[in-house]
């Protein structure tokens, strides 16, 4: 068994090519959404391992009969969920470049290109997003290609959380708070878990609709100042640009301008926004990050680098390393990191092992150019400016938040406008609202909400289930201030103009039937 | 523009495969240790991204010519640093369908195939590993594909902490305790200052050259008794089946015994050697694994799985999932997930993302085969034997402890036998020992062994920089009771037996040529 034989190599690559070419062509005929029952793979496949070897061929078949029913296409042109995890030519071919060389690239001596090429993107990056140059490796910052915007949030909360507790000892570790929105995402929360935070010194500030979810200064302001009458230390605050419920946008500048006078570290967070701030044009979204301590996005959402590239920067790098550096690894020795003239990204991340994820990032840089990138993107919030027009040009739907890039919030009013505005008789309400509170919503949560919206989410939720179900686009949702609403992302690489129309009439389709309902049970 | 445009992506498919087997057939003529300059790939790229395309065949240009010697080749036969990357053909093929994908799998329904392949092949792998039911899915417990062991540390580290704190209170955190040896990665001490452990908590218990660097029972019990009568509070326990200096092998199952009275959580590192323990006559280095908590190997080291690959499995995959369960993340629940009868692996790991790794997994198992899979590692094993054998018949080298595996540590004796036989006289051990101290090693350090290994030290260090600048071979060092050994660990997928017999020339020549410099500067 030569498990690298060349021939073999060969044949059974290009063969997977032709595969893979094959399925994108043929990507707009499978359901987006997977249609499999929980535990449907168990009973396809066999209890164990085989024995002998089993040709590619036969793996091959079992992956198209057993696994493909079981994917949810990302790359589908009709994929509208969560945010896009764009994929190119180029992302797929900097990656399986470096699954081939597959060198493990803790520190430079390991594989110098590896570092040396990720400086050197992460520049490139950094000059086309107009990061200012204190965040660049040329201006004495610098930055890391790590797997997800997890994973950068981990990392400078725990040098956050150091530089306060060498000050105030880290007895008083239970002291410390972190801030973020009711928007901002999980990851931070989870984070601030990993790391020991006490559950109960996560903030999530609350936002609002008239504010469109972005979070206020006086409100970072005013809870800062009580936790700190409380006898806290404010320790980290996550700055959101384009939160995932509804791309919310928190004002950089003047967050930074609050949590400076507290010495609270300042992570600005665009995981998906972030792609579009290489245009001029949107560039804004980022103002005042020059203010920040770090700034992320993730490469693997909308530029088209396959899955994972987090991009973190950093003004101070030798903090993270201070905290994150190998300690009693002689092993890991060498002179090249003895020198100092180099960079050893082991120090920079949670994990030892990682992959030349440089390699991608550099392939889809120069193989697009940044002009056709920056049209790229555009392209998308044209799209998604578009799908924003036919909603409104329905008088049964409302947009919940102004589109700021190209995720569309937007809801059904199962009764029209007259709902929205509050007409419906109190008695009416009453009825639905006991309707529902005997189905999924609870008592509690009903009374949170008015009736009308109660009555609203369960007919979202069951027109965007009807959606979904039919295969033909896939749409997820967010829930804000007890809202549901159907979130459309357009961004997926295959996305033209034609499928978004599509998308709409596929949404207006399955109104129709839903509301046709409205004399069935639920409004009963 | 379409980045996904079928006929670019086949005709440029075809181009990285043919040129990735050239990699492959060419790998031998490449000095395996890149020898680069620090900061030498800055001044052979442009300072910015290109405004506008370039062809494929102009960025593999570049590639080759400026990438490639930056690479140290982890896949070249000739390759016996650190521990192997093995990758394969089908590990290669794997992954790239899982890029080709480009399925985010964080939760069940964002593709079910990616978390239902990811529990068939957890299982499979499970059982040929003879891991106790109780660990698998079929038995109640359960496994995840991690990007790292660093990872599976860091979340088992969590649960740890958590269970206890919820008995004595997060203000008592300060007190926990870390337990591993002095040989147990530099991942746990590092997983454990981010999760917040004092950092004077992670106990490094000293291990011995006699009892072959492995953890001794007696040595943690008095350690944690130690640590009790302090006031402090154990919490986790490392324990390392195959140490990265010299694959050390702690004693499962009394360990276990140790720490199960004290309720501490223990965690089998066997990062490198559990790939071997598919082999029925290696198995017994786990055994007693029934009485862990939570075990870990890399498929990408030494199971043919392209990096990165870890394998975690866990009897309560429960008290993970409390722990690293997202909260206030309405935007990612879904019916499926509600229903509980599905496992949303975002809850089973520190970050939300992640990738389809078990398609890899599952192609390597099939396309090898258990048993060939377990030849091939037993073939690794006899090369070593070879090794050893070799480095033995040499009366100038010694071999440092009993080889285990697949990894050699053997060292030169400058003075031949005699040295290592104490039978130099206190006069000339002196005077090296001072010309040493006057160079690399401080007089603190030389105190601590003695001055014929200090010599030793600079000797071996010598001359396995001799080895690697010439780019035949490439072979690391760990520092073991202050001793520099020279490691030679074999894996690499290509590696045969002529390339490990060249290997022990490639040593000897430069041995030879180190000894006549014995009249030479440093002996003067």
């Amino acid at each position: 068994m030569n498990p690298l034989d060349t021939t073999e190599f060969k044949k059974q690559g290009h063969m997977i090519i032709d595969f893979l070419a094959d399925y994108y062509e043929n990507i707009s005929n499978y359901p987006v959404l997977s249609q499999v029952e929980p535990n449907y793979l168990k009973k396809l496949l066999p209890s164990f391992a085989p024995s002998n070897p089993e040709p590619i061929e036969t793996i091959l078949e079992d992956y198209q009969k057993h696994i493909i029913p079981g994917i949810t296409h990302w790359q589908s042109p009709n994929y509208f969920a969560y945010f896009p995890s764009s994929g190119s030519t180029a992302g797929f071919l900097g990656e399986i470049l470096s699954t081939g060389l597959n060198v493990v690239g803790f520190n430079w001596i390991s594989s110098p290109a590896a570092t040396e090429l990720e400086n050197v993107v992460i520049d490139w990056l950094g000059e086309i997003l107009n990061l200012p140059k204190s965040f660049l490796f040329k201006g004495g910052g610098g930055g890391v290609l790590l797997g997800t915007t997890c994973e950068g949030i981990l990392g400078t909360l725990v040098v956050a959380r150091d530089k306060i507790l060498s000050k105030i000892g880290s007895e008083n570790a239970h002291k410390l708070v972190v801030y973020g929105s009711d928007q901002t995402h999980c990851a931070v929360q989870k984070a601030a878990h990993i790391i020991g935070i006490n559950p109960k010194n996560f903030r999530a500030i609350k936002t609002n609709k008239l504010n469109s979810f972005a979070l206020l200064p006086e409100s970072l302001l005013s809870t800062i100042e009580n936790d700190l009458k409380n006898g806290l230390v404010p320790c980290y605050l996550c700055v959101t640009v384009g939160t995932t419920s509804t791309t919310a946008i928190d004002p950089v500048r003047k967050l930074c301008n609050v949590a400076k006078d507290y010495g609270i570290w300042v992570h600005v967070d665009a995981a998906y926004a972030g792609s579009a701030c290489i245009c001029p044009e949107f560039r804004y979204l980022i103002d005042g990050v020059e203010d920040a301590d770090s700034f992320s996005l993730n490469a693997h959402k909308w530029f088209l680098t396959n899955l994972d590239c987090c991009c973190l920067w950093l003004k101070d790098p030798n903090s993270l390393i201070k905290c994150l550096s190998t300690t009693n690894s002689e092993y890991l020795e060498n002179s090249a990191s003895d020198s100092k003239q180099v960079v050893d990204y082991k120090d920079w991340q949670v994990t030892l092992s990682r992959r030349f994820r440089a390699l991608k990032v550099w392939f889809v840089l120069r193989s697009y150019g940044v002009d056709n990138l920056r049209n790229f993107l555009r392209s998308h919030v044209e799209m998604a400016k578009t799908f924003e027009g036919l909603v409104k040009m329905d008088k049964r739907f409302e947009i919940i938040v102004p589109r700021k890039l190209a995720l569309v919030c937007f809801r059904i009013l199962p009764y029209g406008k007259k709902v929205a505005d509050g007409k419906v008789t109190n008695g009416e309400a009453k009825l639905i609202g006991k309707k529902v509170a005997n189905g999924k919503v609870t008592n509690g949560e009903a009374q949170l909400i008015s009736s009308e919206d109660v009555v609203a989410n369960e007919i979202n939720r069951k027109l965007l289930d009807s959606i979904n179900g039919s295969g033909d686009v896939y749409m997820t949702h967010a829930v804000v201030e007890g809202v549901f609403v159907i979130r459309c992302a357009i961004g997926a690489t295959l996305t033209e103009e034609m499928h978004v129309i599509k998308a709409w009439k596929v949404v207006q389709e399955h109104a129709d039937v839903i509301l046709k309902d409205k004399n069935g049970s639920i409004f009963v």
